[in-house]
């Protein structure tokens, strides 16, 4: 994952990680010292990762992360190279891990850093609306709009040719050029993601961002989730309608038309020239491929296959779903 | 139902109550006093109920109202001491009485009595953003913060360590501690309640507010309408993720975890450990138990016992569903 | 179409309107000027129409258009008075003309005319709420009230006794008396319509409207598109709750009742006293009857006759879907 945005507070000790955690392991490593927390497949030498699942051993595999918390059951799926930190609960303690590195993360109360935006140098480089705000680490490219009560807030990038609507909330995003937000989104914030407590459930930190894809254009209402421990992506010239949902760490390709009230429940990957009626849902960790039609109010509960029209819920072939449904 | 905000016009003579609308069996009461109306469980002695479905019998039987609106078929189950109003339509007499004793329970035009924050004393003991509204009769707890643009009208209770986000819209609500009410909901409006006629449609007074549990969060966008006769009520560390919409007098219970687009139709009650999918949808007046899960997408058309699974539209038995749509 | 607003840019000549595009059949017709273009009803003389499906050949035959963009195998249903301009994409090349006689109905961006309302006549006659913007072309009536925040883009009237909430925006908009717009909508966006590109989709024009009927009341966080070549209508009495999405051009009749986060896809038409539950979904190009009762839940994706019962996934006929669905 590259995360231009929140500061990492490592390196740490490994011992220091794991104080009041529960582990084995790691007898030799207690002095080592962790420079990140990554995913599988994006973590390098003298990084920290995780593997909660045999679903991913193929990734585990080829891990060059130099540790790895993991299940007892799992380690023999690492490779040598890989020291394995056994724990009860691989999620809980990335959680813990993860916070003490990226402590910003987590947070998400409103930012209270923004100014208005003619008290800041983007005034005259861009037509503004009225009571604009604006974070801090925040850049706009050429030729952009920005409309009434938006806010801009910390960890935005929008490039050239972007038009923002009103009521906007963004933050913890990339938008490339050409890039249009309707009224009323809220783009940027922490995922639904949490570990249950009994009394007061424990956050999970969202150390990803958002990322919109050139040319692209998000409907009046829609949210779009940051990603937890990867990115929230939309890719180019995709056109997602009104009051859709996109929760943390979907992958959503190019060319994608997505219809009005949509939901993503989290964690899923879409190809390119994916089509989607209104209210359908996906649910999380699924692969959609590449020229899928998925029909209106569908409810999408497994895997769909390159060049395949489904629909029902839950979704099955079109073919199928009409035969089945003759009136 | 406990509502500490709507002030209450009465008492009112009955004849007063009465004037204009049809009903029989008053003979003798014209003239008796009636401090306020109330549901069958929560009248209490000189108050005014009512009682317009078989459904209710059993509440009906013990209710401790002096008088109560109803059918002529269902006068026999009130107890003797409650004296019986008979009508043709209870409900529309109900939400004419009810006018009557809080007439500021129907009018929902925006808060004019709003001022800015800085005008207030909450300056300094709140951390908030630019252009921050607050009603009248509102009181903040300590450590609080309030985002950018948002809007808190008359008549809401914030309690300490509570995060609201921006571009939020609150009132007649009660919060308790540690909620995080996230960007862009509206809570405590009227719900979706009225009488069709065909050329003005008559509105039906909501005397009831929203109750948010300790250590809750509301996801953005999402909307909870105040009740009608009770309250719309979520328990304590309950999650709702994005664009929820909960309809006037449900109850939510503690520790739910809700996710994206999921609707609730009105007056139902949710248990403790429920869990629910995205996008899901929970018809009106249904009782659903502890530890219950719903799959995403479902419709729940009938009351679901304690610790069951289901799925499905309309839902089943998690175990049947998968079952039927073997693929 | 009755479109107020958008200002026409017409006459045009043929060849000018054609340039760069593939076409046949207009060699005597190049310097014909054209003053509008209208959908096959509303077209009248000298104005240039579309016929791009076989399904609206009955419309085709009784235009009184005197041009037509057609398909050569559909040409032979127009009447003799009205000369076909055979192409290959009729929608494609539509939407490109349209762009020349109305290019104001591309733009969505914010309205950077608006002012505030208090440098506006509109003062002293309207209550209003903090922070109110009013843009150029607005009219609003008499005993009307407008939340905080909310901006009246341009292009809109408001009738007389008119209840607009807080965070709402409304562009491209005839709004009849009584009406009530609660908290948070966008209305009168253009509608998700435009003709997919690989690199970079082509916006479809949006030349027409939405108008709200008398008395009707939209509830808080809902999205109506105005219409592309025809309006986008909700008629008279008319109640929508919360998070709902009505998509351009479709025609919502009097006196409907539609639960929460229902969605209309597009270009349907609904009868009057329809009643729809919560979440159902409406597909494009429908005709719906009046007192039609569609169950929550459900999924249309085809005509429904006067006076039915509805229910399921796709929907089916109330007494069918209970007997398949006993448990």
């Amino acid at each position: 994952m590259i995360n231009p945005f929140f500061k990492n507070y490592g390196p740490f000790k490994i011992i220091d990680l794991l104080k009041d955690l529960k582990f084995t392991g790691i007898e030799n490593l207690k002095e080592d010292l962790v420079n990140d927390i990554r995913d599988l497949n994006t973590a390098e030498k003298n990084h920290l990762t995780f593997f909660h699942s045999k679903k991913y051993h193929m990734h585990a595999s080829k891990t060059k992360a130099s540790y790895c918390i993991t299940l007892k059951t799992l380690e023999n799926y690492l490779p040598k190279e890989c020291k394995s930190i056994c724990v009860d609960n691989v999620l809980l303690t990335l959680s813990k891990i993860t916070s003490k590195f990226y402590p910003e993360s987590i947070n998400d109360s409103f930012d209270n850093t923004v100014k208005k935006i003619e008290e800041l140098n983007f005034e005259n480089k861009i037509l503004h609306g009225h009571n604009v705000l604006i974070g801090e680490n925040v850049k706009i490219g050429k030729n952009c709009s920005i409309g009434h009560n938006t806010i801009i807030e910390k960890n935005v990038n929008i490039g050239s040719d972007c038009s923002i609507g009103s009521n906007v909330i963004i933050r913890n995003t990339i938008i490339e050029d050409g890039v249009s937000i309707l009224d009323g989104c809220v783009i940027g914030k922490k995922g639904f993601g949490f570990f249950p407590n009994n009394e007061n459930n424990l956050r999970y930190p969202h150390i990803g961002i958002v990322l919109i894809g050139k040319n692209s254009e998000i409907g009046c209402g829609s949210t779009i989730d940051r990603g937890s421990m990867s990115n929230t992506v939309i890719g180019k010239n995709t056109y997602l309608d009104n009051q859709i949902h996109v929760a943390h760490n979907n992958k959503i390709g190019d060319n994608c038309i997505i219809a009005g009230q949509v939901g993503f429940a989290g964690s899923s990957s879409l190809g390119n020239n994916v089509m989607i009626g209104g209210q359908a849902g996906i649910s999380g960790h699924l692969k959609i491929g590449n020229n899928v039609q998925i029909g209106g109010g569908s409810g999408v509960i497994k895997d769909i296959p390159d060049n395949t029209k489904v629909m029902g819920y839950p979704s099955k072939n079109l073919r199928q779903f009409l035969k089945d449904n003759k009136w």
